[in-house]
């Protein structure tokens, strides 16, 4: 019996071992793609200064951050916390380290971040994020804007068998655009409006700009700005033919031509999109913008996203250092994936081979077929419960693959089987061996 | 110009990207060697409540302890805390789920846990263990204590080539010696004692003992006692020497007896010793108990500890839980490893080819070449620096140990050739391919 509460935090995540199994196999194979672009791995504190931490942020963030006290600490001695993102301890590693890291810096960062939100379906406390990120030293070309997301594609395609869509789009068409409409004074809270447009019905975002103070001639334009969507001469045509000559708008259109110029030519075009209403809100992006979908499970939301950023590191340094991100957040990606029966994955029972002895004189032999084993890199139990041979082969039936059993006449002889508890059917224990070194 | 101070904490283990490469591999080493021997991965989540990581504690964990609080909450609210290791959230976690687990439960964790230690070299506050841990129902074999040692060995000698000793002991030995000198009520100061023996002279050992109120003649019995180590044989000997007729002392001979002559068949004499200084002091150790040092580097302390506790979770519920485990300390081990040099290595730069493209007409060419590379698995870079030939060389030289340079001529004929930046010898590209391919 139960003498405690022994359930998990809400808001946090924690699986079964088959489930566990899965999630690692999906972050091995997106960490390989990371690796695979050039991508260099490191890791920061969990723990962090708060004042680095919250140096940039406010609103939401603040409020989110666990703190961290030590029990001889009172709350308003805190002056670390838990970290909520890889971007703001990524600022602090830049510039403490810029004198030994070689720029542009193609960097990925693997693991847990930590936000106090209400707990919620598919919020969670804890979470998974694999990041990626470029950061340059002054400058930073503009190829490493495609280099992220098609890094990005690659990395889901790796483990989803799914139509995949990255909206893309650049804050400076829609800067240009209010500059151009005389707006700009209104522009933090006409990006909010539209980030959350989609969230909410036409008539209310509608309700949403004319509360502002902008005017129906305007709201009409912008209106029919964040419809423009699709493919990339499609948009760039919609765009071009509203003959706007502000130079931000048209330096926004040029940049995500680019683009989306060379996904195209990487052979994405059809996991890719021009889509106006993308913002993302987060205030520091400043070039391309992205947004990843499934375009069969639109309920999903975003399960990759990130941006350009022009200066990453403004302030922890005077050194300008621009930086092109995008993040996987795994831990609900997971979750809804599983909801939705989308993981397919080749993960059966944990153990491949498990080996039954007789007998203590049995040991000896059973030790060496399991050496042989796991040189292979087979996962390989020896089962030493205390119990009948019955329970010993349905725990193995549970947890196993294959089964070897071994008695006086294996350990005399040298001859093994190994039974497929799937099928039935059993191998001699060199072609298992064989079948195995041939993969 | 820095504007802040962007260190981490202090306590902190923070790598530059080709350390963290190394870390990595050696994770990544250790990892495999715990899933070829059949152990299973989960990972709880790093914040838990605090009635569930105090439920036994005291002392100075509860010092140490992180505690975490959100912005509206004050440090007496907090009734939610940092995992310091990975024990008690896995004795919380099998009664959580104790119905949908397999028993013996083989289950491995690998993460940081967090201990707000006074900062000191060679401590950190934030630091990795890997795990491994054989969860039992009511009962456990005990071929599992020979099978986590087994493992460890396995694991160390995955990234090390130096000798190691596994230290072993027993608890009942030394239990059912104070019992037999009716000492028992005496039990916790002298296991304490001796447990610190190795860090103190044989004086203050002799002086500790005396004050605890020790008669001479008792002193001299145990003082010989702990200076019993050696092979299993000379051991075995010496203890069975001693004539004690406890019941205790002797199941813990014979337990220890088993354990190593266990590992002698597996191969392992060379790299075990019974010793009775090793006590492990954390009182939840019941039977065998396990150190790992560097016999040509003592001073580094244990590598790799751990033991058998016979109930993990009598304070989450009724149901007698045994279990045995082991755990690497990486973090610090890395670290100390780092200074004596003894870190071998494959890794060399990060990258294993860069492409640099001469200008925009060659990157639907270099792409395609990226393609092909990443798809065996290499690291690619493209170089997309907005600066001369000779700034894109060097970065090259900085993170890459091959070089392909692609201009108006490769793109046109196709021909391509890997340049060697180690030794400037060049192979063509299919050379190359089919090199990779071969491995």
């Amino acid at each position: 019996m139960k003498k405690n509460n022994t359930a998990p935090i809400s808001g946090m995540q924690e699986l079964l071992p088959n489930s566990q199994a899965i999630f690692n196999e999906i972050k091995g194979k997106i960490e390989r793609v990371y690796h695979s672009h050039g991508f260099q791995s490191i890791e920061t504190p969990i723990i962090d200064r708060t004042s680095i931490l919250l140096a940039k942020a406010g609103g939401d963030t603040e409020k989110q951050i666990y703190k961290v006290i030590k029990t001889s600490e009172s709350a308003e001695q805190a002056d670390q916390a838990l970290r909520f993102d890889h971007t703001v301890p990524l600022a602090r590693y830049v510039v403490e380290h810029q004198n030994e890291l070689h720029f542009p810096f193609k960097v990925t960062q693997i693991g847990r971040n930590f936000r106090g939100e209400r707990a919620q379906k598919g919020r969670f406390r804890e979470f998974y994020q694999l990041d990626i990120d470029v950061i340059g030293r002054e400058e930073l070309s503009l190829e490493y804007d495609v280099e992220v997301v098609a890094t990005a594609i690659d990395a889901i395609k790796s483990f989803l068998d799914e139509k995949i869509c990255v909206r893309l789009s650049n804050r400076k068409i829609l800067s240009g655009l209010l500059d151009e409409l005389e707006l700009s004074d209104l522009s933090d809270q006409i990006f909010s409006i539209i980030d959350h447009a989609e969230k909410v019905t036409p008539e209310s975002t509608h309700q949403a700009l004319l509360e502002v103070g902008i005017s129906d001639a305007k709201i009409k334009i912008l209106k029919d700005f964040i419809n423009i969507r699709g493919s990339r001469s499609e948009v760039i045509k919609s765009l071009s033919d509203l003959n706007i000559s502000n130079p931000a708008f048209k330096e926004g259109l040029s940049e995500l031509n680019f683009v989306m110029e060379l996904l195209e030519m990487q052979g994405f075009a059809d996991s890719i999109a021009a889509d106006m209403l993308i913002i993302r809100g987060l205030d520091y992006y400043t070039g391309s913008v992205f947004e990843t979908i499934l375009p069969n499970y639109r309920s999903i939301g975003s399960v990759c996203s990130g941006g350009r950023y022009e200066n990453l590191t403004s302030n922890f340094s005077d050194q300008k250092m621009p930086g092109v991100g995008i993040s996987i957040g795994l831990t609900r990606l997971f979750s809804v994936l599983n909801e939705y029966q989308l993981l397919k994955t080749t993960i059966g029972k944990p153990i491949d081979v498990a080996i039954i002895p007789f007998s203590s004189e049995d040991f000896s032999f059973s030790y060496q077929i399991a050496k042989k084993l796991r040189n292979l890199n087979q996962s390989v139990d020896i089962i030493f419960l205390d119990k009948k041979l019955k329970n010993k082969l349905n725990h193995a039936a549970k947890i196993a693959n294959h089964l070897i059993l071994i008695g006086e006449e294996e350990s005399k002889t040298g001859l093994v089987k190994v039974k497929n508890l799937d099928t039935g059917n059993s191998l001699s224990f060199e072609e298992y061996i064989s079948l195995k070194n041939a993969k």
